[in-house]
């Protein structure tokens, strides 16, 4: 069994976290710490883990996570940063859901985060999680970085043509919609439910921290300058992630040749769904599950394709792609502990 | 035009009174009080209001209120009883959409409230603002004691029946529901979209401040000991109030004289919509408008009749209703400025 | 393994029973039948289950349910009288999530549900599937009436109050409140999202089948004439179901033994969780899963005793409490393939 | 007074014009017809209209529209073609809500909407009833054709760039949002609310009717060519739409230049409110009010312009862009009976 400890279960991956570890068949859970919920029964401030969960939060200095295999931070940014290099040391792995180590070069992460790198060190080691790109450099990870939810869509609906060759890099647009749950369990007027029902809104428009997270891995992969254009959208759900991809292509192809592009890349992704060509998912066809599923169309059949692409942004977006590359950590099958199906309706 | 100020301008009352206010046709909007504000354009917090209301938030010190007709205050409970005093001494009329002037009984109050009254001597002469059953009281009043919302419609279900004296007002049962508006414009965790969407739940079951405040009224306008048990829930909508009202027959009385208690009751208020028998309003057929609409059952032809009763919290149960006590209290037709129709869908 | 058939896969039930069954460790789904969309593979109508459900509906003369082992009914009311009799004679076992065999005299069927039944031969030894309250007649059952949502919360409410005598059996009021997907996934205006969200109302307040069906049931367990006001309610979410019961205490009783009536009767039940006194529980902690849980309330400490309780109406109330009935008539522990937490947030 | 017929009053744009012209002070509604719902009182099909609207429907070969002044068509496409001849030729002035006037070519129209065009003769006189681009030809028009919701975003969006020249003209694309209202007041499944809630989704992405109506009339205006791509999808609520318009910039220009374009042209459109540069509108900001609100950006000060844009579908989208236009047509102030504030929250 693996035991797992997790740094602040207080917030929405970290209840998304003890969901899935709670069944997992390999996992014990071990800790879990809250500063402001020492002593509090787990269940009793998120009752669907009653008689599931028996755990209660514990002080961060009273938790010996060094007795842990694997500590996953589902903590705000900064956090993972401060604590890893002392877990690592202990020969515990770490797999952090926060942004501390996505980006790969520091004075860009502290442009976007506004906050200093305190552990730069650990930066060249740490293994971004996406999956489906980086399966076997996370088999051996020690440090995994989970991607962010809109990076993960964006990359797996435009890795396949970037790879191809067959779209403009330089002139892609992504606009990307999310469930309220992303903006997290914090109180705050503007996800206050008579604020963000029965509307709809962008935001950072001018600039989203997901942007240089998902063109640099892109040009990781690729070897290709990316020109991304991100426009993140709050959609009056709670779970769910849509992504509308736009690319420009720069080479004679058909439809059949785009779609077996996907097909090949993901064939053997069992969380990635690439649907029959002009397919129409619907977020909710992920709701609590770990797929992601992708669908391509062509208007009018010109020299536009659109990328579809949607997940749960709490599972296949957060903590089921953590648990997904936890499983690899440790030698098992990927989809272990991961097939809930989607609840529809 | 009546010179009107409001004290607490940055909540759900706050903003609905400013809609409601800004489109009235005697009415000239002169100063909107928030600490926390001071010197913010309300449009730049609202911006349904943009183009339409032109004036800025200042601070309390700032705004010299006693050159208003008349003050709503739209504030936590405790604020009016501080500020009523001197408003009332310059001669400017106070209307406030807390309870502080609710209850007739400084201890009751006090007991439900955990506030000490500092302005019990007011007490006596507040006016208890539910139109339809104070409309002579209202014309003539200083100060007004806006009602709370659930207590709009019990009170407005149940005073015909117990006037009647068809009913036992002993034993009285309120199920009521209110949209998430209710809970005001604060931040916290427990209305957040991601917690409130998609759930149902019941709270204040032990017992609620509007129980007190409803059994006094309907005791005093009809003499008799009222045993009322009262659940409040909430609805994962943003506007809307329904009360689910079950009261037992004493009396052998037929549906269609149950009806005519209602008809006649409420023949001259045209802001009560007795519905025919048996009907089965929905609260979106008031959304945004100052109309109440009420509905008799009698389940099976037994002894229990079922009124339903329902409202737009915001409106007949807060600032609407307000307004339509200020129409009374400077000479105006009462539905000046209150003829909007609900927004269905 | 077991061989399961369902008659009517594309309404909500179904498709929940496959969500289920599809990961059941002890189940083989053979057949699914749908007059109208032979042929059509069942994950192109429910894309959740795109590699999870290889099936496709067949016409029902095509599938042949008699090497089927059970036969769920997920249908109108009406079909399973018309089938079970030869499945039954086939040595099949069937399950029925409609009404046809839940109201033991065939006249009170027919009064409420306006079609005749055309199979009273069953009705006798057709079981009531409320598992938590006859469990052993379950085991050994041919013919399963699955309970209906409602009637779930207001038997498991009340019994234990009734059983224990404490309560006015003739004075009960319980009102309910139900997601839109208890109405079904049908063509209709009322239920479209433009009519039903940011709304709430009531239906069937002069009467609802729901109410014999519950009033016959306690009466069976409790030898006590019922006397039931029921008034079902529609909520603006997709799933979930909360039922806020009321009755009048006839016996002094402190709390904490009201508390423990309840703990002792579902203390082998693990599907009814008995919460703290005085808890509110939420519809959401049950989403997806097959959790009913009960609080409950006494207002003003007087001598009514409010029960609370909840589930998600498409398990617990349906799919789920079918699936539990199945694992109880093949000797399997009651919770297999039911383990599910509930989707939070 | 204007005496108005209005064909087709059962669905959502209908409603929403009886919502606006019962307080409209120059109309009188003479006429609403429904072959389906004749003698049935409207108020009975809407509550929200009880003592507000007191005509009934009637059918359609009943209504003597030719003694309306003007007759609006809120029907589904091909009806306003079939009847507008014979009223025009009587002298009623007709607003079609539908698309059979707003494409000039008719075997465009007939590509597009599956069906022949029956009065092709009137589509030369049909005004574009687009009020901020075309007021003029409008005043003066017999024959409105009132633009789709989605064109009108899109339009008033990009048509100041384009008439500048400072965008790719042939590089445009938009992706829409709008909320379920959209889709009409029609029993279906794909739209009911447990199929359409907590959900996201796009549809039409491989060509959609807008496109060409938009691409038509931006042509029109500016004499460019116009490449556009669109991408509609549905959100979770009633009302409101939702427009992210991306643009290539073609010359060196700055933000407060970019702005000062959209400020002249709209100077004089009280319904078109240009927010300040980078500002994030939302559509609840226009819930219920004829107002669409557009804010600029420019992500990362890059070459890219995006423009944002919110309305609300029925409104500004439909019924109160018609009446804007009726009162250009009978010499009134655009504004009259429009004033209504949105309905935050």
């Amino acid at each position: 069994m693996i035991k797992v400890g997790i740094v602040g279960g207080t917030g929405y991956t970290g209840v998304e976290l003890l969901r899935l570890l709670a069944v997992h068949p390999q996992v014990e859970l071990t800790a879990i710490t809250s500063r402001k919920e020492d002593g509090l029964p787990v269940a009793d401030m998120f009752p669907s883990l009653r008689g599931r969960v028996n755990l209660a939060f514990s002080a961060p200095d009273k938790a010996d996570l060094t007795k842990c295999d694997v500590v996953f931070f589902a903590t705000p940014h900064g956090v993972a940063m401060a604590q890893a290099p002392e877990l690592l040391k202990a020969g515990v792995k770490v797999i952090d859901l926060a942004a501390d180590f996505r980006i790969k070069d520091a004075s860009v992460f502290e442009k976007w985060y506004k906050i200093p790198h305190t552990a730069p060190e650990l930066l060249e080691e740490a293994v971004y999680g996406l999956v489906e790109l980086n399966r076997e450099q996370i088999k051996g990870a020690r440090l995994i970085a989970n991607p962010g939810c809109y990076p993960t869509t964006m990359q797996l609906g435009y890795y396949p043509l970037l790879k191809a060759g067959v779209i403009d890099a330089g002139n892609l647009i992504a606009d990307s919609k999310s469930g309220v749950s992303g903006a997290g369990r914090k109180a705050e007027i503007g996800t206050l439910f008579s604020e963000a029902s029965d509307n709809f809104k962008a935001y950072g428009v001018a600039g989203h921290r997901h942007t240089p997270e998902t063109s640099a891995q892109l040009q990781r992969y690729t070897g290709q300058k990316v020109g991304l254009i991100f426009t993140p959208h709050l959609v009056p759900m709670i779970r769910g992630m849509f992504s509308t991809l736009y690319a420009k292509l720069t080479r004679d192809i058909d439809n059949a040749a785009l779609q077996a592009l996907f097909e090949a890349e993901y064939k053997d992704s069992q969380f990635v769904d690439v649907m029959p060509f002009g397919s129409l998912p619907e977020t909710r066809s992920t709701r609590g599950s770990n797929m992601l599923r992708i669908a391509l169309h062509r208007p009018e059949n010109g020299d536009t394709v659109v990328i579809l692409v949607v997940q749960d942004n709490l599972v296949k977006g957060a903590s089921g792609q953590a648990v997904q590359c936890m499983n690899l950590m440790f030698g098992l099958p990927e989809e272990t502990g991961l097939q809930q199906i989607a609840l529809l309706p």
